[in-house]
């Protein structure tokens, strides 16, 4: 019942307008020409929507099976995930030693917003599998490279990654699962290990575990928590593969959402492991990963917006319910369609106004990413690693957010299954739990990332945005409905970081009890400078005698309405901020 | 898996400390002594708490089934309802003239927050019944009370509305279910309804049907709109249950939540209806319904909020994850309890503050509805009807967004089926959409409520905060925690306020695009109303030297919380608003 279009047009702006990408000295972006990416985009929503949309209420319905031992994939997923393999999508920014297209990390960002619209549970797979592969890239042996992942980039292997237990997921110095060293230099793997996704499935050919746990006799805590390559199927000299290894799906969980993907209990059984990185470091290996996928997970918060907001909008044109209060714009028929109402509208914006917003906040943040990666630019690094809870907290509890204003644009029937719509927000809702959950998010924000390296990676930031009001700051166009608010909640941001400095130094309660809203806070103030930055495109555009009027027009009234409706939260923010830690932490635990 | 206790302490502070209702003028109010309502508080927990909640989550998993034309409840329904028919619970603010106990409405509502915590979808069954109740109650002749009231009042029938059509909700102007007149005075009503909860189901003798239609030959759209009464049987003149009527299940609607509750498709061919009330007069006598029952969704939202609540509290207290930022807590155990962490401590003070406060707004809510039915008090109907759509949508956007908080201390076992936390999300979801969606709450509010009688009725809100104020002004305990931020709050929505009446006549869209935002404003402005009167009983009580100071300071700092924390967001609200329509209403349809 449910569409889905790829917004190609949107992230072409990005790319080449905002970011200007090809004119980036980040080696590989010269390469990405506007009818080169374009054509990329165009493919990937061809089968995006064509072949994996179809298929998200198939997975919903269906969800995973366990017979004897095997997973089983909803109908449909099997023949899908060799479309997209044949398609060579799995190995985009992979590379190419090792099977991968080596382009960079923003095509990876733009291609993959895309998969995880149209398909969330199913893309999983593949994003699992890359998780994996920059994992065993950055830690593993050339033996151990060359042996796993060429087949991982084809996705004829799949990944995963195996941290939490029944007993512990944040706090993993609390593990249990145990690594006993053998003479050939492999470990016996032996523990449960819980929710992991695409943990098995009758997809792919072998399933290459990352899993996390203890040697023994290895230091306490997480100080002693080692990362271990445990295939599902023992890989024989000639890279085929053998014989079972001792590793067995227990269950699979039943769950609010992203029930095509199947989230296994996973028990380890004396199964063979290999070390990845070195000994006791396997939370540092473990990081590589999860730093990728929170990035990753962030983009997933602006997939599920973006295609739930593509169904409200077509709701809203289609459906008839009343008349619009400043007289029927619908004159011959039985009523207007919802989309005249004011408050429909309102909706509508603070979805369109977040998804084009978050889109050019995770695509330039990609360009942080290449730069890092591609030019060992430690300033981009840095200032990518503060931004990664923000990118990962504030994107998906925003895109659950609209979700759930998609859905409420349908009424009743957004209740209904059959329409689809509690499916984009029950699938929306992991986003804020995986990978750290949100808490977990803002506590790394204030508790860690702000201080880092003196602070200087905040300071940048305060930096780019001050750059470019100063900039700008001639341009009438721009002044009362970008810089000015911009200006405004950049103030909101500093106060907070400042109040934080001085108040957590004294009490750190204090400032770990503003860590959400600090969050938030910093999340409206980066959309506010993606807005700033994309109006002045547009209004130059303009200037210039762009043909394409409607597009940089609706461009510069999307960015006004964040401005003006979605920015004003910052306030709001820093005003909890600084009521400290008083209220919050008054209560005795038994007086809750 | 999850828990439920009714909150007796708290209902009996707000009745008994905060309402004082023995004192109050209220015809009945007088017999409700602490001793009393107590014992009833009670009684109602013990039977939700031991019988009605268990079965919550196997209504949520088993859903109701639909064979052969025969609904069939979850296992362990039907006794329940027995259970809950033979404690008297069905009946408890009927007309004793009728079957009913005739307590005040107050007492239902207490009663009827603690049977929509414990099992949300079950309490719909009677919710429906007595909302059917009222409107025969009010509108029906007294042939057609005695024939139906005291069965209704029992539970052996239960009732339905019948509103929505597939292409029509909320105008329900565009209605085709048509009555046919019969020569005996009855008619022949054909058409489809869905959407209907507890439509139908195998555990009652009847199902009394009010049903919307529209009489051949009446006026186009909502003037020519009647309501029927539509029993499944027809009711032999002694009161017996006769040959079955023209009104059959279509289907049961697979839903997000609410599994437990038979929401069906209802076809409607030539049945046999009766008119209740006057002719094309439909939308009077059903708004008798949808007013009551507008407050008892606004409920809801407490009371999912309140259960996902204690188990959020449960959890935090109970898994050990990470260690206190200022020193470890349980030094001996591997790990603190999650309830230590400033953030976990903030969503369950948001929590914890949200439900404490609208428990007191729904109960004070209560003596209004108790004052204008016993009392003819005009004053008190005109107030209630200005703040029914802010209990609806402001009480259960807040809930929903409560009940996503507390899933989220869960962390991954939040989104477990089989914990339990994602159900109260699930069910809590419905609240915003059903009996007017909050998008038309917020309509109703700013577009007709405002205004109405010239404004008196929110002139005279903003006196009884003023009043409230300025009675305490010299009482130092209260001043800066709560007395200021009241007043800050409140000059916010008069500033609203007064921005629709001005912008508003140029511009209707000027204010509706601000609906949302006044909505919750209003409702930020009622809570922390009630948080300010709480403060000032649990501070006299405590200058009073009262023995119980643990009970009283926690009041006193769970309000504290809910000023300087959740109140800040009337600032927003307002920004929001007077940015008017341009930014909201400036696309074109095509331009989304």
């Amino acid at each position: 019942m449910t569409i889905y279009n790829a917004p190609t047009k949107d992230t072409q702006f990005i790319l080449h307008e905002l970011l200007n990408i090809t004119e980036s000295d980040i080696p590989g972006y010269d390469e990405l020409e506007a009818d080169f990416t374009g054509a990329i985009l165009e493919e990937a929503g061809k089968i995006n929507t064509e072949v994996l949309h179809p298929l998200n209420a198939v997975g919903d319905r269906e969800g995973c099976r366990l017979e004897n031992g095997v997973v089983y994939t909803p109908t449909g997923f099997k023949e899908a995930f060799n479309q997209v393999r044949e398609g060579g999508w799995t190995g985009l920014a992979g590379d190419p030693e090792y099977g991968g297209q080596g382009m960079p990390y923003i095509m990876g960002t733009a291609v993959n917003e895309i998969f995880g619209a149209a398909n969330q549970a199913f893309a999983m797979y593949q994003g699992l599998t890359m998780g994996a592969y920059a994992s065993i890239h950055a830690h593993g042996t050339d033996a151990q490279k060359a042996k796993y992942l060429p087949k991982m980039s084809t996705c004829e292997w799949t990944g995963t990654m195996n941290l939490t237990e029944p007993h512990c997921g944040t706090d993993l110095g609390l593990m249990r699962t145990k690594a006993a060293p053998q003479d050939d230099g492999s470990y016996k793997i032996t523990g449960q290990k819980i929710f992991i996704s695409a943990g098995d499935h009758d997809m792919s050919d072998n399933v290459i575990h990352l899993v996390l746990a203890k040697i023994n006799g290895g230091p306490e805590g997480i100080k002693g928590v080692s990362l271990f390559i445990v295939p599902k199927f023992m890989v024989n000299e000639d890279g085929s593969v053998g014989a079972r290894n001792g590793v067995s799906v227990g269950s699979i969980e039943e769950k609010m959402g992203i029930h095509g993907n199947s989230t296994c209990v996973m028990n380890y059984d004396e199964a063979t492991g290999y070390l990845l990185g070195e000994e006791h470091k396997g939370m540092r290996a473990m990081f590589t990963m999860m730093n990728h996928a929170r990035l990753g997970v962030g983009l997933q918060g602006l997939s599920q917006a973006e295609v739930a907001y593509q169904n409200a909008v077509e709701y809203a044109k289609d459906r008839l319910q009343g008349r619009a209060v400043t007289g029927a714009q619908n004159p011959d028929g039985p009523a207007d369609p919802l989309i005249v109402h004011p408050d429909i509208r309102r909706a509508l914006m603070d979805q369109k106004s977040f998804v084009e917003g978050a889109r050019a906040y995770l695509l330039w943040s990609s360009t942080l990413l290449d730069a890092a990666d591609r030019n060992n630019d430690e300033a981009a690094h840095g200032l990518l690693s503060l931004m990664t809870p923000v990118i990962k907290g504030f994107l998906t509890d925003q895109g659950y957010d609209m979700t759930v204003q998609a859905q409420q644009v349908y009424g009743g029937h957004g209740y209904i299954e059959e329409q689809g719509m509690s499916q984009f927000t029950r699938d929306a809702r992991i986003a804020m739990i995986y990978e750290g959950a949100n808490g977990v998010q803002a506590l790394d924000l204030v508790g860690r990332k702000l201080a880092q390296d003196g602070g200087k990676h905040v300071m940048a930031f305060f930096a780019l945005v001050k750059d470019f009001i100063k900039e700008n700051e001639g341009d009438e166009a721009l002044k009362a409905d970008f810089l000015d608010p911009l200006k405004s909640a950049s103030k909101d941001l500093q106060a907070a970081a400042m109040y934080f400095m001085q108040e957590g130094m004294k009490n750190p309660n204090a400032a770990l009890s503003g860590s959400t809203d600090f969050l938030h806070l910093f999340g409206h103030v980066s959309l506010g400078l993606m807005w700033a930055r994309m109006a002045k495109v547009a209004s130059t555009a303009l200037a210039n005698g762009a043909t394409d009027t409607e597009f940089y027009e609706t461009k510069l009234a999307t960015g006004r309405y964040y401005m003006a409706r979605r920015l004003p939260a910052t306030k709001m923010h820093l005003a909890r901020i600084e009521t400290g830690a008083d209220t919050v932490m008054a209560l005795a635990a038994d007086s809750f």
